[in-house]
């Protein structure tokens, strides 16, 4: 099943398994253009038509009503609604940590500068439906929108052939203060977020993620509306050394397996001890589980344990491969994080599964992947804010500066960027 | 020359100025996507052949040495010397104020949070050579990635034909802590940083401005490493009453359209008087002017005057413009600044004229273009730091919260995620 290897030098393994990827097929493309342009020119008519095409369902009016988000709350159980309004809460915590407020610099009265800090607008959440119809998903991108203070969070979500959105889903909006919520999914609802119809307002950024469908459509329209990033599988590093835990090692792998067949799971380990002892808690441990085929192909495809020849080593391959999702599970976990240089969230130590970070402990689970981590961040409420500078100077305080600009306006060969402060300092005729 | 219009609903002058834009060529797709080929398959052998291809110059040493960078700090005007390293102190002092150190939340031992910020090791910056080889552009990329702390900077730029760097561009880099300068540009300059050659290093984000062989190139890169903007042409977007200066307005919306055909200069007032004025004047100093004809192809084809019903009106239009500048020409600029919600930088009152941002302030020059400073920003230590989120959770911590993961866990599906926690709670076999 996963497969084993114990070069040091060759990277093939992993290069085989981080340049997975979505394919973009030309098909997929030319049907992702045809529905944005209908939903441009036909707005609520070509979303009807769609959704009763892919989703199976007439809607009449795509607005989540009160009534049935009341009825969502009186459906779910208590405890998940408990658990959702926890992680509500720590999502909340981490997050204010991340807002920043405009500042100034002053010289006297002569001289202001400043960067303004202001909440986009308006944003629009894309919330996948069916099977991946994740609550946390909606935490997860709205709690930021909300704290940095976005005016209007809407949300989109394809519906049910009974023409529902599931009740987490509807509870994690309402908890999360989302403003609005559409039954409408795919390409069609990105569409309708980035041009606006009858409906559906038009924002000024996307987030979420989505299928093929939903990725490219977001990348047709980005540039005209803002995006978030458009994800790649998801994958799992774990560092382990002789002291670790093989079954925790085998379920964590196992859990980020059943993802989808694309998810990648790799455990670099200097204890060919350990190793082996996780392939057999593997074989174990997936007969148990519901999605085992998923599970099962994806550690076929893009499943590893490579076997280092020390920690320093292990550090550096993980560093190369700058991971979505890094557990690190060593005698002196704390040791190790100072020497990790790229990687979207860690997780320190035996008790620190990667699905509490998943769902519960604050910190987003949007992150970087496909080695991406190397230049970016974890969705945040910077995501969410965007800055103006600002520029004043006084009569006074040009007149010092003014042959400093004339001298590289010149040297640049703009003679009417000089002129414009000259001009200033003529004589009136 | 320029249009003069004073509809005030319909805004098919504003939108056809707002919809301009760098078109994608097929054929120039094509030939950029030739030449990335190339440079990954024949490295600097590749970057020999298009550097005499169309820079004209053979190149055997890409890397500029410590001699011409002493040579050209012996060249240099010392005015022009003097005024770079004003701008650099400016630049710092603002940039500085954007540095962000990562946070930690702890709860006593058992649970630890953290967002860590680290610099992104190497980053690429594009000068372009020629007319547009600018000191300025220099400036406002390196500083703020030096200030992020990236350990290497790489710059590249087209040497002329005589195979040298313009002396400013060489100053400016060393003035603001380049680490390697390298004598190639275009779309194989692109590949190059984004590959690795023999001689240019692989690095993780490239920014800065460049021409649409560049633009393309980068647009192909971006994912694999990191890109700022894809920058649109230049615009500003003047706010006016009747108590502005019509010859310092004319000044403005010129220096504007010197920049090249492309760029947009659109004045908003309230006062046909004033309106009348500053076409009078931009006729006059147009003609004054080295590169009149570059100016009036657009003013003319970008280029608009329109005169709104009163000042509210005026600020509603440029929320709706996002322009990526905007001067405040009116009698209380600072009152009109609180009711912008969407531009990329905003210079207040009659001293402040662009060109004292687009040098030598302090903000950043780089800035959003064709309305997307509804939800994006001015280039700044953000673009060059990258977070990593951080979780510790003991075995008590994670005892206390395991029941809300696994319900959440099973109500996505996920039933190896809800697995990755009980198993660490299930007694020894």
């Amino acid at each position: 099943m996963i497969n084993v290897t114990e070069t040091k030098t060759d990277m093939d393994v992993i290069n085989k398994i981080m340049s997975r990827n979505q394919i973009e097929f030309e098909e997929i493309n030319r049907i992702v253009e045809e529905i944005l342009a209908n939903v441009k020119k036909n707005r609520d008519d070509a979303l009807r038509d769609y959704t009763l095409k892919f989703d199976r369902v007439e809607i009449e009016n795509f607005l989540v009503s009160q009534a049935e988000i009341d009825e969502a709350f009186n459906n779910i159980d208590q405890g998940l609604k408990e658990a959702l309004l926890n992680a509500k809460k720590n999502i909340e915590k981490y997050h204010e940590k991340q807002l920043i407020q405009s500042y100034y610099l002053k010289e006297g009265k002569d001289i202001i500068l400043g960067r303004l800090v202001n909440p986009i607008e308006k944003v629009g959440i894309y919330v996948p439906g069916g099977s991946a119809a994740y609550p946390s998903t909606v935490l997860m991108n709205a709690i930021p929108a909300k704290i940095a203070g976005v005016e209007e969070i809407i949300m989109i979500t394809p519906p049910g052939k009974d023409g529902k959105i599931k009740d987490s889903i509807l509870v994690a909006a309402a908890i999360a203060g989302v403003d609005k919520i559409f039954k409408v999914g795919g390409a069609q609802g990105i569409g309708a977020l980035a041009f606006g119809t009858e409906s559906i307002p038009k924002v000024s950024k996307i987030v979420g993620p989505g299928n093929i469908y939903v990725a490219m459509a977001k990348k047709r329209v980005s540039g005209y509306v803002g995006i978030d990033m458009i994800a790649g599988p998801s994958e799992i590093l774990i560092i382990a050394d002789e002291m670790a835990n093989a079954k925790f090692i085998a379920a964590d792998l196992i859990s980020q397996a059943e993802h989808d067949e694309m998810a990648a799971s790799i455990l670099l380990t200097d204890s060919r001890n350990l190793a082996e002892k996780v392939v057999e808690e593997l074989a174990k441990q997936v007969e148990k589980l519901e999605r085992k085929e998923i599970i099962n192909k994806s550690l076929n495809n893009y499943g590893a344990i490579i076997i280092t020849s020390n920690l320093e080593e292990s550090i550096e391959i993980a560093n190369q491969i700058a991971p979505e999702h890094l557990e690190i599970l060593t005698e002196d976990p704390f040791a190790v994080v100072e020497k990790i240089k790229n990687a979207g969230a860690i997780f320190l130590g035996e008790f620190s599964p990667e699905p509490v970070g998943d769902y519960f402990a604050g910190p987003n689970h949007t992150l970087p992947t496909s080695s991406t981590a190397k230049f970016s961040s974890p969705l945040g409420v910077d995501d969410f804010l965007k800055k103006t500078s600002l520029i004043y100077y006084s009569k006074e305080a040009l007149k010092g500066i003014k042959e400093s600009v004339i001298q590289i306006a010149n040297d640049e060969g703009l003679t009417a960027h000089a002129n414009s402060v000259k001009i200033r300092f003529e004589e009136e005729v």
